[in-house]
């Protein structure tokens, strides 16, 4: 990815990373991002559902929604997408930190017209939150298809920050007999719990792993 | 929490709240949250750490960070706060949703120049990260202090949206022999990881219950 020409000079530059791997499997890791519009200068953010797919992310919303209706005109948007990974305890409050997987990208909106490529974007959308589900749901149908909007953002102008390891305590505190080291953070998806109305279905195959 | 005059009309006023309770309550359990922010009406946004103390959010960071340099100028900031609680899978993709508790706030950065809340309020974002662990870290020096900003934001125009419960699926999918129901998302802390300086070092007991 190129480095957009007004990112933010940062002062941990040595955690951004610009290749197509590393921002790639943040996004498909991730199932929710922040999209962040200025309307007269004054921010709005709103985090929502995101699919990456080749080289872009898809996002959807009603076509009623007020903040679908403003970012569909093209405006400039900041989407940010954060995995957290572990607390990172030092031992002074100073150097503690957090490791972290993020992605920032700015971009335009792009509005799927097409119908064939909004109904993929659906898909890609649903098959990311419940993989293998698509074919196994009720088909989504053209009236569902035009009450949606699908918006598409380039990658282009997308970076990554990305934190790992220990804490990097300072030399004159390494030898104080104070704990230091990480503690992981772990995201479960756990046993499903069914709906009054499915109470007697079968758990389909692409659910009963979990 | 006064509604703000201009929050965006919501489709969704339903899930809408605005009561203390609900706001704090969803504050006091997420550690991060976006803040972002509009240079001549570009957006920037923005991860980090948080804690809520009596009516305020207070975030800290390096006094040499563009981005803390830029909204402790006071410039209008959009905070967003989500939890995900679930993926709500219904018999339709289009009714497909998700589980959330967030909270969207506007204000702007209140710098704390006093040094005692300056120190309170790392001692509060400490705590709210590694619960009983600021007494026994090696004590914040000045120096440490004057490195860091701390920045309050007011409350004062926060509001909570909310989801809970089942899919609603449309009437005529409800007899349809597709499974429907929640599939629960769990954030847990894991067991702590020593670094190589604290392999001797026991546990302490704020940690020992991880």
């Amino acid at each position: 990815m190129s480095t957009p020409s007004y990112l933010i000079p940062s002062r941990a530059a040595k955690r951004t990373h610009y290749d197509q791997e590393s921002i790639y499997s943040i996004l498909d890791e991730a199932l929710f991002c922040t999209i962040s519009y200025s309307v007269e200068n004054r921010p709005f953010s709103i985090p929502t559902s995101f699919v990456r797919y080749e080289d872009k992310i898809y996002i959807h919303g009603s076509v009623g929604s007020h903040f679908i209706r403003e970012i569909e005109k093209g405006i400039p948007v900041c989407i940010t997408v954060m995995l957290t990974d572990a607390l990172v305890v030092a031992k002074s409050a100073f150097s503690h930190s957090v490791n972290y997987r993020s992605v920032i990208l700015f971009a335009q909106a792009e509005k799927i017209e097409d119908i064939s490529l909004k109904s993929d974007a659906f898909k890609w959308l649903t098959e990311k939150i419940v993989p293998g589900s698509w074919d196994y749901l009720r088909p989504m149908t053209q009236k569902e298809v035009r009450k949606t909007t699908a918006l598409a953002f380039s990658l282009d102008e997308a970076s990554a920050k990305i934190r790992t390891g220990m804490p990097n305590d300072e030399e004159e505190d390494k030898q104080l007999p104070i704990w230091s080291g990480l503690i992981p953070l772990e995201t479960n998806r756990a046993k499903p719990v069914a709906d009054p109305s499915s109470q007697t279905i079968p758990l389909p195959e692409h659910l009963s792993g979990l």
